[in-house]
Parts: structure tokens; sequence; C-alpha cells
């Protein structure tokens, strides 16, 4: 190469991210070395959270986090390796994991993207909820055998249509079959565990079937005056002792129903949650910055009376309440139908209106390219969403993933949940690792947590930085992740800087926290 | 929006693929759903084939070839779809595919990733090659316990370090064992088949493991003077009947071995490639168009003297044999080790000596991101490759997706290998798909037909067209694809040209074949 063309190359005025277009006829091993370090720190500079200078604390906390991550993929190379395994049997793996006990102290900034009936832990809602007094239960006639709950004074009369059984008191129940077996059963009908997942949930179909099983029994055991602001709140404690400060809630707002059978409108379950949290944050003002309510519709096909009363009920919620309430999705197995583009009307109407009701909507959630689901993608920008839930299919898509890009939307991976519920088996091909290493707006976030057994963040942290991330990749990522769900939340600006405070006080303690650990002073 | 914006969109002045960087505050039903009709027609554009016009016949035959691909994702999204499983069990679902049975018919132009071994049909390496006499076998220590062949006259004496028992007459063996039993072991050895291979190779390590015992076992029965010319051309029978015309065969170039133990120089094997090339050519003149040889050095670290001399011997086959030759490459397992940078004094000679070899390298078949083989990739674009092999790992690398759509370098994609050697499980999740929708420079190929049971190409090809692409891309994506192997081909212009008028005229008998096999004129 002429000298004064390398020269041009290493100083960056020649395109960044592709010197290789010089070619480099009777080129030295030196020259070529440069240039081969140059390709790899404009590559490097692509990562999510390279911009990000490291103190020297962060420095040396960087240095033990890389070499805990070397030695894992290491010993994943020969063993295995815990992002290629489902969560559900590979869960062990990740506790013994060095890396992980870091990132459970981390403070984690806020999730953005989880489903308000799987926060609270499946295994404190059996030992709590379900030995309240008054509780009925009925086995449903699906292939796994869920159940449905219901808090009643007096005998709930006829059971479901979906059931198979009458009501059944718990107590009774639990009683006749004895506490230890009755409540594993219940674990087994609130979670998707069990030892066999690939052959248990083969495909997409067969897993979600059993997730939503779980999802409705805790939904009946969630709406309903007994239980549900005990069930919020104990949900935020897990939260921020799982060092997380921030949440947005995402929630169908059905109505709370009284022991008597009467049930409140949604409106007063919205106030509930209110009250919960800001009852929550007085507890931990030091801990908890908060949070907003995403209020989601259930995408049923011909729902779409019920569903302008619902965009319209955000409406109001958003203009009464705008400290609280974020905005609207809609919610459910996209592969089983209703697109957005069914509810255009129904979803144009804020903006006809006037009104900017943010959406953050799911789309995309799916491997079936080409299909009506594949591109809720596409109307979820056209719709000018404000960030996009899974975005699974984006690589598919060059026209979203530059308009993500450009307007900043982010894309909120929820790495466990993709991979129990089946839409990609090893992590490392989970597109959010290539979303990573071109510096597309992401954040990371659980979905449904309580359904696998995980922590409200740190196990999907942890998949994030292992599996999505590469081998060099270390507290730089961790750090913009975190400060991402900051940056890309509903927050307004002023909130974003209190919780920017809370968090980064947080992020010192931790710094140092771990250093001590590892015997630094 | 304002008309003026809208027509402007419309008409394509504003940037092309995000035309939803326009907002549109208070838009109506109509409008949005012409915005979304522009997006979605900006993002079909970008797929591989967009830009092919269809003449009549061909839409037609698109149209009962996207009827038939529509039925096998519904049904694959009701019960089990082919491309999610495992090709070593899922293959019976391909072969009742109406999609497949069109595009085993289809010319598909050639194939450009292949190794030498594995081209001829194993079942037919067993019923003839370890038939003929004077051949045996020892059993190998590796976990799967592969087998060693060898030809001789007499006794071979001691049998090679890596064999547990002595060389054993293979006609003796067969007799004792009886030929059904015995020529089922064989296959069994020779190929990765199993009922259960996420079980037997639940990893990539496990896996390669299988595999390279097979490739070992044929690797012994291709490179010798007994059987070698017979098993060059079985494989390109093989082709032939999958409607493949041409091909660029990798070889390690063994040198072959006569029956008394004398082994010839590489150079021969090579004169013997090129032999059975031409006399293969002459006898099908009308349904191939030749084939290149690409010298591939095994990637052993430490091998450096020995690669050097490989090098220098590629560069002398290009000088004398251009039309037979197309370049050089490095082989085997990535993730053990010996990346391209290894090797970077003996990758630059051929330029420093102002020689111009071609380079074909295998990059990126990995999941670890970040460690040397993930590298490779950078080396493979910084050493100026003219395709790259796999590059499963390129999504991971924004300055390599830039360069190779810039340069125009195809990447090789193989989706069955991928699978089998447990890249990837679910084949919608191959980085392929990603490729496809922005049309990336890409060519589908199958590495290792052989050690899995599949056909030359039509497999591979049914997978990209299901697996990588959505459902509703249709013909001219398997049309693109066919274009693709003769202008990323080693050919010259000339030796395209010829090859393209014999291609396009099997594609116009394929098309009028088919749309009467479904009853039109």
């Amino acid at each position: 190469m002429e000298t004064w063309i390398f020269v041009l190359f290493v100083i960056g005025i020649l395109p960044g991210l592709c010197p290789s277009i010089l070619s480099a006829p009777q080129e030295s091993r030196n020259n070529y070395l440069e240039r081969r370090k140059a390709f790899l720190a404009a590559e490097t500079k692509q990562i999510v959270g390279a911009g990000i200078a490291l103190n020297d604390k962060e420095k040396k906390l960087n240095e033990i986090l890389i070499s805990a991550k070397e030695k894992e993929v290491n010993s994943g190379f020969s063993t295995t390796f815990a992002p290629t395994m489902n969560f559900l049997v590979g869960r062990y793996l990740v506790e013994q994991s060095a890396v992980f006990n870091i990132i459970k102290q981390m403070p984690k900034g806020g999730i953005l993207h989880i489903h308000e009936i799987s926060i609270a832990d499946p295994k404190w809602v059996i030992s709590n909820i379900t030995y309240l007094p008054h509780l009925f239960y009925c086995v449903r006639t699906d292939f796994f055998s869920s159940l449905h709950f219901k808090f009643s004074e007096n005998p709930p009369g006829t059971p479901p249509s979906d059931c198979r059984t009458d009501w059944t008191l718990v107590a009774q129940s639990r009683a006749e079959i004895g506490a230890e077996v009755f409540d594993a059963l219940l674990y087994t009908n609130f979670t998707m565990s069990t030892p066999h997942p690939d052959e248990v949930y083969p495909n997409t179909t067969m897993s979600w079937l059993r997730f939503q099983g779980a999802l409705t029994a805790l939904t009946d055991l969630y709406f309903n005056t007994v239980s549900f602001k005990a069930m919020v709140k104990q949900g935020l404690e897990r939260l921020v002792q799982d060092n997380v400060q921030y949440i947005e809630i995402r929630t169908i707002m059905n109505g709370l129903q009284e022991l008597d059978g009467k049930v409140h409108p949604p409106e007063y379950t919205f106030q509930q949650f209110k009250e919960a949290i800001e009852e929550f944050k007085g507890e931990f003002p030091n801990d908890f910055s908060g949070a907003k309510i995403i209020f989601t519709s259930i995408r049923v096909p011909e729902n779409k009376t019920l569903i302008l009363e619902q965009v319209k009920m955000a409406m109001k919620l958003l203009k009464e309440y705008p400290e609280c309430f974020a905005g609207y999705d809609l919610v459910a197995q996209e592969d089983l139908g209703g697109p957005l583009v069914d509810y255009i009307d129904q979803l144009l109407y804020p903006s006809q209106q006037g009104v900017d009701l943010p959406f953050f909507f799911h789309a995309g959630e799916t491997n079936w390219e080409g299909t009506s689901v594949d591109r809720n993608l596409i109307d979820a920008i056209l719709l000018n969403t404000s960030r996009i839930g899974h975005g699974y299919a984006i690589n598919k898509h060059p026209g979203v993933m530059e308009a993500v890009k450009t307007k900043g939307i982010a894309i909120e991976l929820n790495p466990i949940s993709n991979q129990v519920l089946h839409l990609v088996h090893d992590l490392r091909n989970h597109i959010g690792a290539g979303l990573i290493g071109d510096n597309y707006p992401v954040v990371v976030s659980s979905d449904d947590p309580a359904a696998w057994g995980a922590l409200p963040l740190s196990h999907d942290y942890y998949m994030a930085f292992m599996g999505l991330a590469g081998e060099t990749t270390g507290l730089t990522l961790l750090k913009q992740l975190a400060m991402n769900t900051i940056k890309y939340s509903a927050m307004t600006t002023d909130e974003k800087a209190v919780a920017t405070k809370l968090w980064q006080a947080k992020w010192d303690k931790f710094v140092g926290d771990v250093l001590k650990q590892y015997g630094y002073p």
C-alpha cells in the first residue's frame, strides 16, 4: 500500500468501517497487522457501550469481569455453555457463575418490558396468596390441566366453561393431598417448570399453551381486592432485591373482584396500582425511582369495539396521570393473529384526535417471516411506536432496522423468554447479538420471569452479557444496558435526571463492593 | 401528511427505505395504508432476486410454488416445520414436500462450497468401493469408534496409532458378520446418521467429533488410485442427477496411494481430478458446465512450513491450469484454532510475489463471538477473499457486513451443515435469513451433503427457500440463487456466458415441465 494512503486510512479520513476496500498488493506483515488493528478497533467502537470511558475503579472491575467471563466461555466450550441450554434446565449453571454473582449485585436500572402477573415470586404466591381463606380452584380442560382460581366468600357456583371440575376450596384439597405435594403441584402449574422442556414443549405452540395456562392461574390470583396490592408490592420488593430501580408494568388492567363477586371497573385497578407504587416508593426512597403503567389490550381478532374503548381509556389515563401512566400496547401470542393493521382505525384514533398516546408495541415476536405477525414490526414503526417489544424478526426487515436506528426506537430484548418460548435455542443466535454488535438502541428485559423461575432481571442480563456479546466485551456493555433503561424509559427529562442520580450512587457503591470482594481496597 | 410530502415519498424521492421517518399526525386510514404499502414494497425490493422480472410462464410457476409453500408453512405452523428439525431426523418431512419436488427438478446452477469426499453417495461407496478387493480397515480409538481404511495388495502391517484393532480385510468381516449388518454399520460410520442426533451430538464439539470420524473413513477410501476416479465421477453424476450444472471442489489433495503402498505427489491427484472432470464433461456436454478445484490446507497450528509449500503449489497450479484451478482455502473445525492471522506471512506471500491467488476462505463458522475464530471473518476481508465459506458469525461484524456488500463478496451459506453441526437449531434463526432479506451477495451450498444423507444441493435449496426466506418470497429468490452461483463463481466471463446459456436452456425446460405437471399446457 502506498504510504500516503495508509496514513489517510489510519487517521480515519477514508470511510471508517471499511478499510478493506483498499486493496493491498505487496503488503508487508506489519502494514497488514496495522490495518487489521484499525478494522478491529472500528468494529469494537460499534458495540453498545463502546462510547463509555471507564474510570480506574471500573477498569479494575472490568478486568475481573472479563477474566471471569473468559473462564466461563472456556469451560462452556469444553463442557456446556449456559446460553445454549433451555433456561428451564440450564438455570443451575448460571447460579454457579462468578459473572452472575457480579451481575446480581449490579444496579441494573429499570425493567421496561414485564407483565404484571409475572413479577411476584411464584413461590411467595403459593405460600402466601394461596393460603388466604375463601380461595377456590377448578381444573381446566387444556392439555396441561391448568387451573382457574377464585376468591369467594360463598361457594362460587358454576365453574367456567373451560373447567372440567367443580370449584373446590384450595384449603380442602391441600388438607386432603398434603401441603407439600399440593404446593409442589401448584408450582408446576404456576410456572413452566419441567426437567425435559424440549420434549414437553417441543415447539412454540406447545410452549405457549403451557405458558398461557400458567398465566391464567396467576391472573385469577392477581386481579381481586384480596391479593392485589400484596402481589404488586411483593413484585416491587423482588425488583429492589434484584437491584432494579425502576419499572414499566404492562398490564391488562382487569377489574378487581371483591370477595362478594362484585367487580370494580379497570380505572379502580389503575388507582390501586398507583397507590401501591406510591406507598412502595415511600418505603424505599433510596432504592426505587418509581413505576409507570403501560395499558395492554388483548389482541383478540374481532375485538375492535373493546380495543377502541381501551385506547380511549389509555388516552384518559395519560391525560389525568401523566406521571404514572406511560402508554398503550397489545398483547398475547402474536402468531395466533390479531395483527396491528387489523386495529388500524383504533390505533390511529388518538393521533386523529390530536393526542400523542405513546405506543409500546409488541411486534415481531415470531420466526414466521412474511406473515401478518412478522409485519407487525412495520406497523409498529409506521404508528410511531416509542419502543418495540421483542422485535425478534427485525433482522429480516432492513427498513425497520434502519428506522429504529435513525429514530432511536429501543428494542426490548427478552432473551430467556424467547428461548423458553421456542423462538431460539442457542442464545448466541438471538438477534440481539447483531443489534448489540452494531450499536442499535436496545434494552434488556425479562417479560415473564416468574413463568420460568428467573429473577426479575439478573438472569436476562447474564444471558445478554454471555450469549449476546463477545468474549472481549465487558463492563461497558453492562453499564450502557443499565443506562439505556433510563434513556429509553417513558420518564420525563426531570424524572430521568433523578433516576440517574439514584442509579449512579448505587453504581459507584457496586463497583467498590465488588472490588472489595476481590481483595482490592 | 401534507399531500406534496406524500407524493414525494410515493415516487421515492425521499430516502427509499425509511418512509416512517415522516411522522404523520392526524393521518387518515387510507393515507396510512398507502404509506404501509410503500414501506412493504421498499422492503420487498431488498430481497435477493427482487430485481428479476418473471415472464408469464414463470409467473404461473411462481403461483404454484407460493401456493405449495403456504400450505407447507401452514401445516408446519400447526404440526412440525421441517426447517426447525435437525435434518438428520427431519429429512422425511422434506421428501414429502411439493415444494421440494419442484426444487429437485430446478436447474440450480453450481455448488460453490463442497468438499471432495462428501460428493459421492455413501450408499454407492459402500456397495461399490468397499466391495473392491484388497480393502482393509481398523477401528479407531475415538468416542464413536470411527474407522480407517486402506487398499493394500499385501497385509498393510502396523495400523495407525489412532486405531485400537489390527488391520482386517473388509471382505472377511463382511462374510463373518453378514453383508446386510456390516454394510448398515458402514453407513452409520460414513455418515452422522442417528435417530437421536440432539442426544448423541448435544453440542458442536460432539457433532464435529462424529463428523470428522465419518470424513476420515471417506478420505481413506478416496485418495488412492484404486477408487479415486470412480468416486470423483460418481459424485459428478449425482450432481447432474440433482440438476446441478457446475461445481467448485474444495480438496485437501492428498497424494493418491497405489495398491503397493507407493504414494503419488499431490500434483498427480490434481491431474487425476482434471482428467476425471474433462472425461465427465465430454460425457455430459449438455448437462455439465465443468468444475474447478480449490486447494485447501488443513488449519493445524504450527503447520506453517507445510502451508507455505501448499500456497506455493496453489500459485503454480493457478498459473499452469487457470481453466481448472480456482484458488486456495484453509479447512477443519475453526473453533479448535489455527486462525487465518496465524498464517499471515504465508497468506501474504502470493501478493508479495505479485501473484493474485484467489482465496475462498472458510471464516466465522462459529458462535463464539470475540474469539480468534470469529475474527477469521476480518482477516478474510483484509486478505481480499473472493468469497466467504459459511460466514456464520457475520451478523456480529458490522464492518464485515459492509465490506461484503460493497465489494460483492459472496457468503457461501450451508444451512443444513450449520444445523447438523450445531451452530443453529431452527433454520429460521440462520444468519442467511437476514442476508437474503437485505440483498447481500449469497450463494447456497451444501458443504458435506454425504455426511448427513442430503442430495448435493436440493435439500439445502429447500431449507433456504422455506427457512431462510418469508412466506411470500417465491421463484425470484430461487432463480437468483441459481444465477448467483454463476455470477460469484471462479469462472471467467466467457465461461460464465457459456454456463449461463446451458443453465438458461435447462431453466426454460424446467418451467415448462413443472407447468405441465400441474396441468398447464
